[in-house]
């Protein structure tokens, strides 16, 4: 098994598994995004599984690029990498004068590379707001290294408050990528199936592998292999099957957005599972920081799903898997309704049946 | 668009798309299977979508390859091609004496190719009866031609039985691939599709994928866009958001088995879907003809589901998908109650809410 130790003494651009140095990380840690100042690694997760290969990146526009690019994902992650961007164009153009303006024109490079993303803009603003008040270089780096820290605390703070709700015994079914990859450390979902393994509360463990982009098959499970957790992969229509066995006592996945009243928009896949949790007396778990509760947007109805192109599922890896000329429909996310969760997962503290008054109860308790 | 007609004048061994003759066939009426004495043609599933292969097979070995090595799949056409099979044996060694022990040698060789078809057994059993009865070839290839004619005939009435239910400006998902491709001709869920677009009932229609062999991408689709029905494919795990979004008014699946209660064993999927279309208000007929019937077994419970190799969901066409190391829980089938099936459609007639009395019912009045 290979680790996900970045280099000890990262070569000049890309790094491939065999070159690296031992490894220095525990099996529990992955970590995706490594600050070395004045460098950012970041381990590639468009070569995951079959490489894992570091990309060195010394100056902003890489790092913008990176992000476009897909080399790292996730709301969390994304942010956590767009403020080291920001510490690496403070570290070369410096803070003041002619150099201020190129920071800030960076910034704008970093909000641009992926523009949906709620965490992204978030970060970048933190930096700004710094920048313009006058901060200098160290100071810029410690908000960094903060948001990341506190990302990786609250995800091990999710994962104690989730693991706690699954007796021991049990068996959970998780979706799509929600780990250590996703996120500053750790992860959500998948933080609390990490949490509840070490805890020894776990029978089994099954990811679905959530096409059309396989973050279940491809990155899910090589977590779950990194640090030895047994689990068994599943085609996602095998879902149901599996509940009904009796295997499976929780479904836990992460969000990429809870509205105000607590419906879940996430991967596509995540409603039929909460349909189907409900139908066979399973519960249903949803993991998401304080972040990603979006309190302005009152219902779940109201938020647009996006719709990608038909080549997603009609081809994979450039090759065609269906018949030529083919179309598809291919919305990338879906909305469970917050009647369907059993335990909302936040670092401010569990919502049991999640509504508004719940949701605001727990935050105000908890923050 | 390519089209499905064999080779006027089929060259000797394999036969790929532009050397074929002008399309003979009508565009709805695809034919995987077509008997040109002395010589079987098979449309070359396994190579489907990519390229429209015919395979002449003159011998009764060769035939028992082509079922073994999945060029010909679902239960009613392995059932076909061993009855043309065992014609040709007979073709070459004669009816009477050794010739006659080395045609029934041959059928044994059939019916190993695909130990657990049901329809590969009973065919075998018919044409076995008729050589020990003294019957020769003429007779025999009689014989072969009513079981596929019987078959094709089979889907038409129960396209038309099935495409009464559907309500004009419905639309509709199917799973798998229940075609043509998988019968004598026009198929049973899609021969459903196919009849209710022909009569202009719909207005969408929706295919899963069907992982892990993407019978819907690959072999689905194909049918659809051979014949001009306007299609869309949709990851399997997308089911639920369509099904919420209203777009669908009927989920129509094939089945490999149903019990005397109505319990439907079919491919993997079929179950969630099922569930996902009752909470929806969404209607789910299962379609298949009555030697799918297994009257002998009280339930589905009492059903083994066969698990196949983690290789098919790890893998794909040979290339791993899945961290190197990943197990998997590859179940083939699973097993929908009767109580979830709105209309269960046979040849000798609809099944509307089935249970065990009532499919005696329809039996006792249709056949």
């Amino acid at each position: 098994m290979k680790t996900s130790a970045p280099p000890a003494s990262p070569p000049a651009s890309v790094s491939p598994g065999p070159d690296r140095a031992p490894d220095d990380t525990p099996a529990d840690e992955i970590r995706p995004i490594v600050w070395r100042r004045p460098r950012l690694l970041l381990l590639d997760q468009r070569r995951l599984p079959a490489e894992e290969t570091w990309l060195e990146l010394d100056s902003a526009p890489r790092v913008a690029d990176a992000i476009g690019g897909l080399v790292v994902r996730g709301a969390p992650a994304i942010g956590i990498t767009a403020a080291y961007g920001a510490v690496i164009s403070a570290l070369t153009h410096g803070c003041s004068g002619d150099g201020r303006a190129q920071v800030l024109a960076d910034l704008e490079g970093l909000r641009a590379a992926r523009p949906t993303a709620v965490n992204l803009m978030w970060a970048v603003d933190r930096m700004k707001t710094l920048i313009e008040g006058g901060a200098g270089v160290d100071e810029l780096e410690r908000e960094a290294v903060t948001i990341h820290q506190t990302d990786i605390a609250a995800n091990h703070r999710m994962g104690a408050l989730g693991a706690a709700l699954i007796e021991n015994g049990s068996g959970v079914l998780t979706h799509c990528n929600t780990g250590a990859l996703a996120t500053g450390g750790f992860g959500t979902a998948l933080g609390v199936v990490r949490q509840a393994w070490r805890e020894q509360r776990l029978d089994a463990v099954y990811a679905g592998e959530t096409r059309p982009w396989l973050q279940g098959s491809r990155l899910t499970m090589w977590e779950l292999l990194h640090e030895g957790i047994d689990a068994r992969l599943i085609c996602d229509s095998a879902a149901a099957a599996l509940l009904a066995s009796g295997r499976v006592q929780w479904v836990i996945t992460g969000a990429d957005r809870v509205t105000a009243n607590g419906d879940v928009i996430n991967k596509i896949g995540t409603y039929g599972l909460a349909v189907l949790a409900r139908h066979h007396g399973v519960r249903f778990m949803v993991v998401a920081p304080v972040s990603t509760l979006d309190r302005d947007t009152a219902e779940g109805s109201q938020v647009a799903i996006e719709n990608r192109a038909p080549q997603e599922v009609t081809h994979l890896a450039g090759q065609p898997l269906a018949a030529a000329g083919s179309r598809a429909w291919n919305p990338v996310f879906d909305c469970t309704p917050a009647a369907l969760v059993d335990a909302l997962v936040t670092e401010a503290g569990v919502v049991q049946r999640p509504n508004r008054a719940r949701i605001e109860a727990v935050l105000a308790d908890g923050i």
